[in-house]
């Protein structure tokens, strides 16, 4: 079950960026579970981290690493998310990237892990180590839909997206990968998300960038409300294309670059959200007329978690009552109920806090019919305004979280 | 489904208090769907209400004239919530309390509206109207049962309790309605319940003792973390029974009523849970060692709404890590997870943030099966505690909620 997800174009090599995946069998042997990806030297790497306070002892690491500023690669596995494991959790996740790092010819400190999947057991640290040779001689620069699969979870199919823009008449290249798909409500990040290019940029600039690209995209999204204990959203620049150095941040070429990325990582994000668990409707929440974004993102957020907007989104009900209910719960001081507007794709249902006089429930109902509905509110009391996109409420979602682990 | 619903047991009237149900075919033809409870002069009435800013009409109109404090008589519907539904909702519920009135030989202002079901759409003002005057005629001291199921919606089982106690040589009676079953959070209040007795307590005391009583049931609940537009508890005082008027509220007799009053409110806010949508456990979730009552109440709040952790609890899968997941999730500044402690019943699972090394998955599994689990969670960094009561996330709740005005 997704809802529109695109299929794999074509995935452009990033120069600068060689990858390879291979199987360790950590909860199944038919596919790859372990990646990994080596650049350059002299690439820069910025990441932005989960604020969950049970943050897994990889996330810990890796972080901590790239604050030290010399990641030359990355080591990812699926199956197991290393979470709640204490000092033998990071004590494995160390053990892993200096087998990685003998294979690469690197450092151990110039490794960083990623783990997703079950929470609280321990890595199978020799089965892991055990493939790292064989995908490190593997490495090649076309091996992105092989590692897109590879990181996956519960997600049904990958998600990858490429793009190329022109900078001072050099081509920079774009290819970018993510995994989903439950307890996704990213917060600085989404579960796990890369998104690597060869443009020339510096450190401090591209540690403004991945803040700036994670809030545009990542940040935006929603399935179940659960922020992952491993969420990471990795930005990387080789510096292998030819255009003059980007190092001001307010400068035409970085925003150039900025929105190119963005553009990728909210293709992305919106494919983590349309292969969510469970997902058969791909819903976009847009908050109008907000005194700030702050409470235009807690209407959207409350309206997009409800459990009760997301059951009538799953059996397209317009239930219009139970958008007002959301909204109401948001915590919005003084919020004026009079002054509310919600709108489904073209229709107008509420105006002035109660039904539009010209309001059918037929209209409503054809609207909830459409896998891809737009839940329009105006909160009329500002100018601010703010969009996030979310799954629905299935059977399936209860399905697939009721036997995850069996 | 329901988890060890208690049956209705024996409900004692309550001098001073008079009731009687009437079918208005609101919703459907079958069955009670509007109440009446007239109360003795010189009653007290007081009351918490939903603080969703959608409240709907009839809780601002019941407020208001609590606020002015000659009640006498509660009109209440099942069936529609009378909520945005604006100008003309307010005028609704003033006509029909106005004519329940006239057929009470009260004034208008001192009947107070109730209304709980569907959101968005107009009262059947006719309808409801020429039912109140058949209704009027037949109050009676005992008719508790056929109220307690006139005010069900999607409740499976009607929700009442009874209660006595000794003050000052003389005999107080306590009997108490509430109904559920979904859009359960409440906010100072829960969706609908009464609770009447015949203490002799001045009006400033009651309107302490509704908010104590509150925090300490309804307001300790949730089945789907949405707070709904129509959430009220009313507690209400005829004043009949023989011992001194209670006027302080740190005097033993008050203490004595407020802890008979809890336990009545703390057994029918838990027939809420037990009867919740789709509800197939009943599951105590208890935060210790918390720096203050906000952050245990925080960190309960956010396991008993995480979806995963619902849909685990429903599948008795003892998936530990989501647990851990939502801990992290709350947001509680500066969390140590090497300090935290989990238990499930009698056994420990997480220990110093990871599994504990003697506990096996079998005894975790042998837990989860049960049908009233206690989550106990540690957060090893201060003195305070609390607890709450939710339900579990199924295949039911999905149904019942999908399928709701179809």
């Amino acid at each position: 079950m997704s809802v529109n997800l695109p299929p794999l174009g074509d995935l452009l090599a990033v120069p600068g960026v060689r990858l390879a995946s291979a199987c360790a069998g950590i909860k199944q042997t038919e596919r790859d579970d372990v990646a990994l990806l080596m650049f350059t030297a002299g690439t820069h790497v910025a990441g932005v981290f989960t604020r969950n306070s049970f943050r897994a002892p990889p996330v810990d690491l890796a972080a901590a690493r790239v604050a030290d500023g010399d990641v030359r690669a990355m080591l990812i596995n699926s199956g197991n998310a290393n979470a709640a494991t204490g000092e033998q959790g990071l004590a494995d996740a160390q053990t892993l990237c200096a087998r990685a790092a003998e294979s690469l010819d690197l450092a151990a400190e110039q490794v960083i892990p990623f783990s997703t999947g079950v929470i609280g057991e321990r890595l199978p640290v020799d089965q892991i180590a055990s493939v790292l040779q064989p995908c490190a001689d593997q490495l090649n620069e076309s091996a992105w839909p092989d590692v897109a699969r590879a990181i996956m979870t519960t997600d049904t199919e990958p998600k990858a997206h490429s793009a190329t823009l022109e900078l001072a008449g050099s081509v920079v290249t774009l290819t970018g990968i993510a995994k989903g798909a439950g307890m996704i409500k990213p917060d600085m990040a989404t579960m796990l998300a890369y998104l690597c290019c060869d443009a020339r940029i510096s450190q401090p600039c591209l540690d403004a960038l991945v803040k700036e690209v994670a809030d545009a995209s990542f940040n935006r999204i929603t399935i179940d409300g659960d922020t992952s204990t491993n969420d990471s959203f990795m930005l990387v620049a080789t510096g292998c294309a030819e255009h003059p150095p980007i190092d001001d941040a307010t400068s035409s070429p970085y925003l150039e670059l900025r929105q190119a990325l963005i553009e990728v990582a909210v293709l992305l994000a919106q494919s983590v959200v349309r292969d969510g668990e469970g997902a058969s409707k791909f819903v976009t929440v847009r908050v109008n007329g907000g005194a700030n974004e702050a409470e235009c993102l807690d209407v959207a957020y409350t309206v997009a978690e409800s459990p009760l907007v997301k059951t009538a989104l799953f059996a397209s009900d317009p239930n219009w009552g139970r958008l007002c209910m959301a909204i109401g719960r948001a915590g919005i001081p003084d919020l004026d109920q009079s002054k509310v507007t919600v709108d489904l794709d073209d229709v107008c249902i509420v105006r002035g806090g109660c039904a539009d006089p010209e309001y059918t429930e037929a209209q409503g109902a054809a609207v909830m019919a459409r896998d891809e509905p737009v839940i329009r509110i105006d909160l009329g009391r500002g100018e601010c305004t703010s969009e996030i996109w979310t799954s629905d409420l299935s059977y399936e979602y209860v399905r697939i979280n009721a036997e995850y682990r069996t």
